[in-house]
């Protein structure tokens, strides 16, 4: 029996226990960040030596030199000719389906003229190369791979670099054969925040890298917010979350499933489910405290829910939108009769998931989109990670005599405002009385 | 007689010189670290007081309530009446280029239907609310307002708010007359830490924002760092940069001038020339000892050109794309006869300013991109603020009873890979056979 918080809308209370419930902010506490940066110069001073020293005694390894960081491309394609027939089918159909998807997120190069010959535009290039972080260990996401290479893949980055670690050298096949599907160039069996910092700064045999991406554990999350600017980085993900909006029309059972399937993944995530059915609220309660017992996972899943779950009572569906839009969920499930009109008024969500078939499960996966998510609200002024994030631009602007003649003339008088004279006189140089003046 | 660095790719250590001259790192001292996350503490707890406090002590005002922070729409329109004509009609045709470019980038949500009736798309949404940072007191960029606020104005932005310091009480009247233009919906006169904290948190007067863009000193850019993961911020500014390759048929006199339009921006700005013509090179530097001592600015220009610039003799213009590509230059000249051709291998740069008459400076102010670029070589990863900047995506997922009885099957066995039992059994939920079976 999980006691499961319930939130209703009609407390004067709500907007203040709401916002207290979603409170989380990642703290690294002084000790990772100084231990984290001491790797980082580390790393940046001895190169491959320091990557060594660090892998050695963080996963318990015993390589004696460099090369034997790098995991042959026959360990991969060993790894994929080895996989259980079912798993490979699925792994290369969630491929086909994610990399389909991307394909409609390219972007190309754009320009138009104007009447006097002056051309405007942006030219849109990949990135040149970029690095992947996998966790190891215990946990293994071959669908991380899938969704972290494909859209780089997609987006054209020439190379594709991925890390993880291998704790007592133990590497996951499923997660070596995704890296073979989605087509990563070269992979290190390196982790922890000696590897963002060799991706950021390169070592003698890792190239540095233009941008990092994927999850890790705060070690990772640390370097990776450290090495920001010298590299890029995707956000850093807080623990993932689920907000369901149902018309309680939905199996309860499913919704319970569809809860349970975030709160599994640690015992910080976060599961809520809001409709107007208080009955339905009641059903779904029932669902969970029968289905948690089947459940491998079920102490995790039970914390999770217990201590960040909420069922929250609202009027109507349109102030289940409120709700939402409010939280700003990384997955938002709309489990209702018409899907359609109600994502209408969803301003703020990571994915939306519509209709009562449309598991959150089945966007983890394969559906195409990405599984990268922004978390903790940022939704709000971000997206999910796509090709768009392994494409750059480039402002083009190409000035025809007449063109400059008549920009150059705006552009004096707003540099004199601002006190630029060099600003101002490179401008006047290409304003053509001056020219035909043979001022220079 | 300014001693400008001269290299040559024919010399051995080129490329290492080449980066030492490049090398260029933010550093926030512990002393500015430690007083910024004070500021910012104090404000999310003591809210306006807190911001009348530091605005009162560091800008030098005596304000009493909060109230006094609000600078009154009356006032922008009063400084756009009486600005002086020219300057006026500049800037409105400024916004006016700036607004039609932008429109450009303007991303349209889309969806497809897969045979089985699957739909999957982005709903593509702009943020809600965004703040923009604007310096006040001796540099007054009225530019900078168009460039920040426009973008954010297309992609439709329910409210831009603006901050500004008022140091001594003092308001540039240019400044407030192109936040009338560009339609900024709130203004206050507050600056610093404190102005970025109340950005992102929210005070009881202003609003909290979901996304801080704009450029400010140590201390401000110290603030955003901290409060990104809350808001949204834009990419951290370092010195301004231009790389001018020349083909030597152009006007030294121009071409001097260009590099000091950025090198007059402060003693940090690097200005760098790339030509195959080594008189081209002579001359150029004869035009710079000649015209640095018309510039009101010489003593920056002097300083900036002699630590930071450099005169690069190459052998061909294909060598000067490599120089271009190695170095991700903020601004690219291609001051050469052939641009089209040119620009075809540069795979990063902020902007590009093709042509003899393309003079940097136009592109500082009118000619319609904007002016918030990538620096010190973050062109690699990143891209010229654009609306864009301030739309954001939700992956869209609406499956079929035979989509998901499809894809169920793909992600149960994907999910019983990585031991996630909850997502599996939340897929098979809507597999056909066991809806059939009447099994939940």
């Amino acid at each position: 029996m999980l006691s499961i918080r319930r939130l209703n809308t009609n407390d004067s209370q709500f907007w203040t226990d709401l916002k207290a419930l979603l409170a989380w902010e990642s703290v690294a506490d002084e000790q990772i960040t100084q231990t984290v940066r001491d790797i980082i110069r580390d790393v940046r001073n001895r190169g491959d030596n320091a990557l060594l020293d660090y892998t050695n005694r963080f996963d318990r390894r015993t390589l004696q030199n460099s090369d034997e960081l790098r995991v042959p491309d026959t360990r991969l394609q060993q790894s994929l000719a080895t996989l259980e027939k079912n798993q490979r089918k699925a792994l290369e159909k969630a491929a086909e389906r994610v990399r389909a998807y991307h394909q409609r997120q390219l972007q190309d190069s754009w320009h138009y003229t104007e009447p006097d010959g002056t051309i405007l535009g942006q030219q849109i290039t990949p990135l040149d190369r970029v690095g992947i972080y996998v966790p190891g260990g215990k946990a293994a996401y071959p669908s991380s791979v899938l969704m972290n290479a494909l859209p780089a893949k997609v987006a054209g980055v020439k190379e594709i670099i991925m890390v993880v670690p291998a704790p007592d050298n133990i590497l996951n096949n499923m997660v070596l054969a995704a890296a073979a599907i989605a087509g990563v160039d070269k992979v290190y069996s390196v982790g922890g925040a000696q590897a963002v910092a060799a991706l950021a700064y390169g070592t003698e045999k890792i190239a540095k890298v233009d941008k990092i991406v994927g999850p890790g554990n705060i070690y990772v999350a640390t370097a990776k917010s450290m090495v920001f600017g010298a590299v890029g980085i995707d956000m850093i993900a807080g623990p993932s979350e689920i907000l369901v909006v149902c018309d309680g029309q939905t199996d309860p059972d499913w919704i319970a499933m569809d809860l349970f399937s975030q709160a599994e993944h640690d015992e910080q995530a976060q599961s809520i489910l809001v409709s107007p059915d208080a009955e339905f609220l009641e059903a779904v309660q029932n669902s969970i405290n029968v289905l948690v017992e089947q459940m491998p996972r079920a102490t995790i899943i039970s914390t999770s829910m217990q201590n960040r779950g909420a069922l929250i009572h609202v009027k109507d569906l349109n102030e289940a939108a409120e709700v939402a839009n409010f939280i700003a969920p990384e997955h938002l499930e709309l489990s209702v009769a018409e899907p359609q009109e109600l994502v209408k008024k969803i301003r703020h969500a990571g994915a939306i998931f519509m209709g009562r078939y449309t598991a959150e499960a089945l966007g983890d996966y394969c559906a195409g989109p990405n599984h990268v998510l922004p978390t903790s609200g940022t939704a709000r002024f971000s997206s999910p990670l796509g090709v768009y994030d392994f494409q750059k631009r480039s402002s083009i602007i190409f000035c025809s005599e007449e063109g400059a003649h008549q920009l150059g003339q705006i552009a004096t008088t707003l540099a004199q405002g601002e006190g630029l004279a060099a600003h101002a006189r490179s401008a006047e140089y290409r304003i053509l009385q001056n020219m035909l003046e043979g001022k220079k």
